[in-house]
């Protein structure tokens, strides 16, 4: 690095131009994390599953970030800011949670625009206080600064586990069922149903939105939880998972990634994905594949995760956990079996950031 | 919090309208901080210092987050992604040596606008591993999105400290001792050279930058180093400093800080605030007051601190360590001493983000 600086560099002279839509969200970062080291003891786990790891003493301590750009995701014309900053915390206890750990400190750093005012801040910064109120979580700090346009939302979140019972992306193993918590597809229809209403109003201001039997698909867009109650639920049943992911970009791409990390290869099956009563009707109502909701759809937080097919009978009797398939040999590929018992790989349909940037 | 989503609350009805402006970035985190209740006994010290603190195990855990928006911290027409790239973790390593500690982990969170290529990210990205490589800091994580418009920045590093070792902003007594590392003005004097020289190219494309004897001060804007090199110095001296923070936003702020957050006054003399000939030069030939660049001008990332008086012996040989003044007791107030004797209370005029929002 030379320290002349160059009037003309903001567009680097000589560099050949690869569109970041190329390569895609998860490309780039590969990219730019490639032969990453680590010169610290007490990095256990960098760059590439839920949560960093490090560990501390006798404590291992857990790390993940977020950013929220207004725009991209989230839009302010549906989106009240107290459920804003509600979501944009769960969805950093939730990463905490998909290791097995409890998040215990949270920072908020936000880029303003003129737009905003104190008291709009406040509504935000209120949501994320209940979120931290809700889970035990401590608010520590951050950084506040003025934006050119609209609002930014980067909030990085501690968590705190012993050692043996962290929870990663990696340790899936042939025969290990593979399970998901709740119900799936259910924030992406709530979506699809906000930007719906939301364009009617575009047409019609005096239009009434149309939500009648549809609220809670709303509350999993809008004010999604992190699934602290089934991390509680599987240490009571003496259950550790095998390996573990949230579900924000889509089971689909989560299982590949779990496959993938794991060496391993996956059967889930259709009919056992479960799926939520007013996800299916507003799906049939807008001609949507309700199984691509489910598998692509993102945002659920719920979690993903394997064990040990002798936790079966544990398994079985925990609330709100679903047996969705198997985990295979690697050659066997990550399949979905249809009802009819035909079967189809899986592709990474989940959110795309850069592909469907405008 | 009520889960029905309000399609028309992006302006809440019926909140009164503050503007941001009239409160600062210091009173709107004040405003919003206020009251917040700690759960974990892991949480030692939250909002209000260069970083939080956490205690896991035997260890002190340290956390801090910035975030830089294009257009309001940094601009491209100037300033090279790599260097931009080095000086966003460069600034958070100073926040954690700003608590007498070691920064140990980082992650990142990018938002990317089109405009931007891979390479160019790429070159973002390498200045960033470069800063941790010569820090010997890990790059544990973070998140990558599209944003609409721009480029953010957010970094959070960690770092971590034996319990006794950490300094906090509060300890400073009446007669420690005021120091500050290295100088103070020359990023700001950086920054104006490189504003004064884009308005000469932008009126003639053909200019060539005058910079020749200037070298430093733009070294000092866009490629500021954390002073590792002190708190090394202080802890082979034996001296652990009363109070400490870095100098991110003029030393008078960040002295205001420290008195306030301890109950003390001071005396700060004028002619021993440490200047360097360049910044006088260039202050000279832009009549600016050098002095008003040095109290004011920010992001100098050095080193202000308090020491116990009896420190004295010890401090005096240290290289690049200044004595600038002493705590006094809290009626004398802020004040700075001025060449003739007379005396000026210290204001804070330090770098307002919201204030200067265009």
């Amino acid at each position: 690095m030379d320290n002349n600086s160059n009037l003309t560099n903001s567009a680097p002279g000589g560099l050949p131009r690869t569109e970041i839509a190329q390569l895609g969200e998860f490309g780039l970062i590969k990219r730019l994390t490639k032969d990453l080291k680590y010169s610290n003891r007490s990095t256990c786990k960098g760059v590439g599953d839920d949560a960093a790891v490090m560990s501390f003493g006798n404590k291992q301590v857990l790390m993940t970030s977020d950013m929220l750009l207004e725009g991209v995701h989230f839009n302010l014309e549906y989106v009240p800011l107290k459920h804003l900053g509600y979501k944009a915390a769960v969805v950093n206890f939730s990463d905490i949670y998909a290791m097995n750990a409890t998040p215990t400190q949270l920072t908020v750093s936000l880029g303003i625009s003129r737009r905003f005012s104190v008291e709009q801040i406040e509504e935000l910064y209120s949501g994320i206080r209940l979120a931290c109120e809700r889970y035990g979580v401590d608010l520590v700090g951050g950084d506040t600064c003025a934006s050119m346009t609209g609002l930014t939302i980067s909030i990085t979140c501690i968590g705190q586990a012993d050692k043996n019972q962290i929870v990663y992306r990696n340790g899936a193993h042939e025969n290990d069922l593979i399970c998901v918590s709740g119900n799936l597809g259910s924030a992406y229809l709530g979506l699809q149903l906000l930007e719906r209403e939301r364009q009617v109003m575009n047409v019609n201001p005096n239009a009434v939105p149309q939500f009648e039997g549809k609220e809670y698909l709303l509350e999993r867009q809008l004010k999604p939880e992190a699934r602290k109650d089934i991390i509680q639920a599987l240490a009571k049943a003496g259950i550790k998972p095998t390996a573990m992911m949230d579900i924000s970009d889509g089971l689909s791409s989560e299982l590949m990634h779990i496959c993938e990390q794991s060496g391993v290869g996956c059967a889930i099956y259709e009919d056992k994905i479960p799926i939520d009563y007013q996800a299916a009707v507003l799906a049939e109502e807008m001609n949507l594949n309700i199984v691509t909701c489910a598998l692509s759809g993102g945002e659920d937080y719920e979690l993903l995760f394997t064990c040990n097919l002798s936790d079966y009978e544990k398994l079985i009797p925990l609330d709100d956990v679903y047996l969705i398939g198997h985990i295979t040999k690697p050659e066997y590929g990550k399949v979905l079996v249809g009802r009819n018992g035909e079967e189809l790989q899986l592709r990474a349909q989940g959110w795309q950031a850069f592909g469907n940037e405008s």
